[in-house]
């Protein structure tokens, strides 16, 4: 990378944090230039404009959850072992970002505001449901959950863990949130019990 | 209520409606105006600052779920078939608002903004985690589900189908979200069997 281009990630990084607690919508080019002690003119030599910016940012956060969750969990093996992964790395990256996961903010803030930012970030969260129902049949086909486990209703029911735990924690504040949370991912396992007894 | 008081209720009904889609922190003076067709300086007069009427549209939006949501439930007999009219009120209060539940829409957007619109917030999701605690507590005292089923972990459990199906339907468009939370919510009445056989 030139240093053109290690600046801009660097920018980047400190927008996607800033965005993880003000929203998407809230960050706009003026107050990232204030977190960073920048010139707004300097900023705007980056990003063009306010939706550029948060597009930008979606593109980023989401090469980041790849990069720190998707990529190594493909590294565990088919099924369960890959779907306990993805949870684990999931949790870990919200817990990462001082206001938790940008695109769980960036989902209820924008769910009504149609244009391309709402438009790119829906795509992401679909690609991602999807990554979560594949994984799941990949463990149907392996035997380790029933045949007819249904993998949508698993990924909806995954993210509502997800969402829950984040609403519990860095709303309420609840200590045990993260321990239910776990918990409800056991129990939504242990509901699709193994088709084939597996070897022990 | 005399006439101020009415045309005040009514304001704040559109606002509630405006903060579904747009959020609390979307909601402005201004832009309330605009959606009016009033002047800025007669919203003014209700409400003296942003603050002040995003806190109103909180309390306005509460008063409305008691009534729409908890109220009703109360009446129908505590265990299980409460529970159930605690979760089908809620799943129509999320769809009658243009932008969907407006609980969910704040919580994520000032999970990370500390001050007195966030604490009241804080207060209300309290409140209401604690209905559906109790809730779940009358159950278990009625023999309706397993007296070692937790509670705390009921209300989280649910929560999370609510937002999951609120991201699901809302960001994601996909029109099988909510037959799945249906299903989500009688497999955690199912995954808590009766502690006594009930008669039939």
């Amino acid at each position: 990378m030139g240093r053109g281009e290690t600046t801009r990630q660097a920018i980047l990084d400190r927008a996607t944090a800033l965005a993880s607690e003000v929203g998407l919508t809230g960050l706009t080019i003026g107050r990232l230039a204030d977190e960073l002690d920048l010139s707004k003119s300097g900023l705007f030599g980056h990003f063009q404009s306010k939706e550029a910016l948060q597009f930008q940012v979606l593109e980023h956060g989401a090469a980041d959850f790849v990069e720190r969750v998707v990529r190594p969990a493909l590294a565990e093996p088919r099924g369960i072992p890959r779907l306990r992964a993805l949870f684990e790395r999931w949790l870990a990256w919200d817990s990462a970002l001082p206001g938790g996961c940008v695109f769980v903010a960036a989902s209820s803030e924008l769910d009504d505001r149609p244009g391309p930012v709402r438009d790119r970030l829906v795509e992401l969260q679909g690609q991602w449901v999807d990554v979560l129902a594949t994984s799941f049949r990949k463990a149907i086909e392996r035997g380790h959950v029933a045949a007819d486990a249904d993998p949508d209703q698993f990924a909806q029911d995954l993210y509502g863990i997800m969402l829950s735990w984040h609403h519990r924690s860095r709303l309420l504040g609840d200590p045990a949130a993260e321990v239910r949370a776990r918990r409800a991912f056991e129990a939504l396992l242990a509901a699709a019990p193994p088709a084939v007894p597996r070897p022990s």
